[in-house]
């Protein structure tokens, strides 16, 4: 998608290097970095220059490519991997990524590794690219019917980012957004704030400007009311995780919006490629929520009157915060899910009849 | 309450002068503010150097005293009352407390009508106190029940500031807590940071950090999850306008809050004097819903690492933003209000039982 008119992808390999967009610099700074070393790659997960579970997916995918080119050895690309998995810890897609990786890369001791590493990141993130598409494609049905009806501005409620910038393009729930847009159907995103990290305007608001959609960006707080006041006619969010009973683990907050979704019988549904559906886990209580440093709460970064880059503590000296990333709204809140291969329920049934 | 180890109150009047702490200078500097003219205290009401449904009342009362100190004319006074209503438009207390003061000012036209005016301002500041308190002795026993039965630690959740900064003295919302805290009831705050202000993190942490009181400032956001985990016993919040039927108008992200309390089967108190109480609206539609500037939002305020305060802003340029301050909790959601006369039930019969 485009950022001051040109069209880019979240990550791409070039001459030997990741080539990223720092997502910790926008929307004040457009700065593409380079990824050079493994460890490079595991800190951009970890202080989230890339962010989203399908772009984690495909930076991990690519930062075992930078490890095999540092090292050929297989201990060495064992030990990437886990570090790679342990970066961060909520989002399904970086096991998934790294572990579709590995079962091509396992025991290959030729020269030919660093071949087939490129080519297996690079259909990771094809794949996603089609996925996302499809996404987008099966989501724009939804938005017609409503459309349909209302035969006027769409308004769409999302939280988060889960925009292009957290996938390689496209997004997940702006997807049937820019579908929607580009078929000429009005639409404009309530992009919710989504403290601590406000990646709801820094990303999502940012990213929708930059494509010329009508969005407005609204403290976390205020959902409920919009709703209340029929200002919302549909919820589309991300997720991090989706466990096989329809349970989705997603930044924290969506739990919220979607019991006013519920409350005011608001479709509320969750777009999300395959890679992202934990088929292992049970209960929600046994997805590990990650908890990050509380001074992304406490303190705050934007532009002063002189347009530098500023960091300034918001919170009294002497008070403690607490910074949980995720949160989990059972599957019984959600209208449905939004998948590459089609609509389905939120429930064991609908996902196993998609995907079986 | 105390402010770096001295009593103090939010509202005085000293040598023909209203003295209010300026709550805009909260948490990083305590500043003592003189209002010496009625526009200086529309203004202070206005960008929110008082805030909180009864320390709103009491200054547009003190408002009138200075008022009849410039002009003792009846039409001025009825002006004056008449641009003090107009100062905010949510909270009731404000109308409330102008009627009051009118009621016993209207048609004197003696010298008698300062002194009538200084007693009648000080006495709603009195009977603030007196309610509040009551209100707090009322709300210990909910949390001493809960105590009983929990033995630990009380893990209560409050949104905003419906604190003593929020009234004269003891505060709504949290003069329960105090009370228990005083008690030697072991308690512990999740304080909501409350976007777009943060009064959540600017006054109700500051205030118990000053009277000694455990609590963690979360982002909105994070009460969904910390009640899935079972680490919310309770919620209490205040209340702007509370309808005759028991729909609680608050600041905005209430509901959100209650709908999760709702949902995992957690108490959700509100906390009133019972001038709080609109006998009038009986459709939540009918309540008008400030709309505040958006630089609330895309700014922030804090200390620099030079200890400065500065002001950034945080979203993209391109960007807008709506701020609305308030929403509606619907009575069904509310499991009780907690009033200076003892607890009712949120509905017409609850209310017109202790209030009739």
């Amino acid at each position: 998608m485009k950022i001051e008119g040109k069209d880019y992808r979240t990550i791409w390999f070039e001459n030997n290097v990741v080539k990223i967009i720092d997502q910790t610099k926008l929307p004040h700074h457009f700065v593409i970095k380079d990824l050079k070393t493994i460890d490079d790659a595991i800190n951009a997960i970890k202080v989230m220059e890339v962010r989203g579970a399908p772009l984690i997916g495909a930076t991990a995918a690519y930062g075992l490519v930078l490890a095999i080119l540092k090292n050929k050895d297989q201990s060495f690309l064992k030990n990437s991997a886990k570090d790679l998995i342990n970066s961060r810890p909520t989002a399904i897609n970086l096991k998934w990524a790294v572990d579709r990786m590995m079962n091509k890369l396992s025991g290959v001791n030729s020269d030919k590794i660093l071949e087939l590493a490129k080519s297996e990141a690079k259909e990771i993130c094809e794949e996603d690219i089609k996925f996302c598409k499809n996404i987008g494609l099966n989501g724009l049905k939804i938005i017609e019917e409503i459309y349909n009806k209302k035969k006027d501005t769409i308004n769409i409620l999302t939280h988060c980012n889960a925009g292009w910038l957290a996938t390689i393009d496209w997004g997940t729930a702006t997807s049937p957004i820019y579908h929607a847009h580009k078929k000429g159907i009005p639409v404009h995103v309530w992009a919710d704030e989504t403290r601590p990290r406000n990646q709801g305007a820094n990303l999502t608001s940012f990213e929708l400007n930059e494509e010329g959609i009508k969005n407005t960006i609204i403290a976390d707080n205020t959902g409920g009311i919009l709703m209340q006041r029929g200002e919302v006619d549909m919820c589309i969010v991300g997720t991090d995780r989706t466990l096989a009973n329809g349970d989705v683990c997603n930044k924290v907050g969506t739990y919220l919006k979607a019991l006013a979704a519920h409350d005011n019988n608001i479709p509320f549904y969750v777009a999300l490629p395959s890679s992202t559906i934990d088929w292992n886990i049970k209960d929600q209580k046994d997805i590990p929520i990650e908890e990050r440093n509380s001074e992304e709460l406490s303190h705050m970064e934007g532009i002063d009157e002189d347009g530098k880059i500023k960091k300034i503590q918001i919170y009294p000296k002497k008070s403690k915060a607490i910074n949980l990333a995720f949160d989990v709204t059972p599957a019984k809140y959600v209208t449905g899910l939004i998948t590459e291969k089609g609509l389905c329920e939120a429930s064991t049934e609908g996902l196993k009849e998609l995907f079986k």
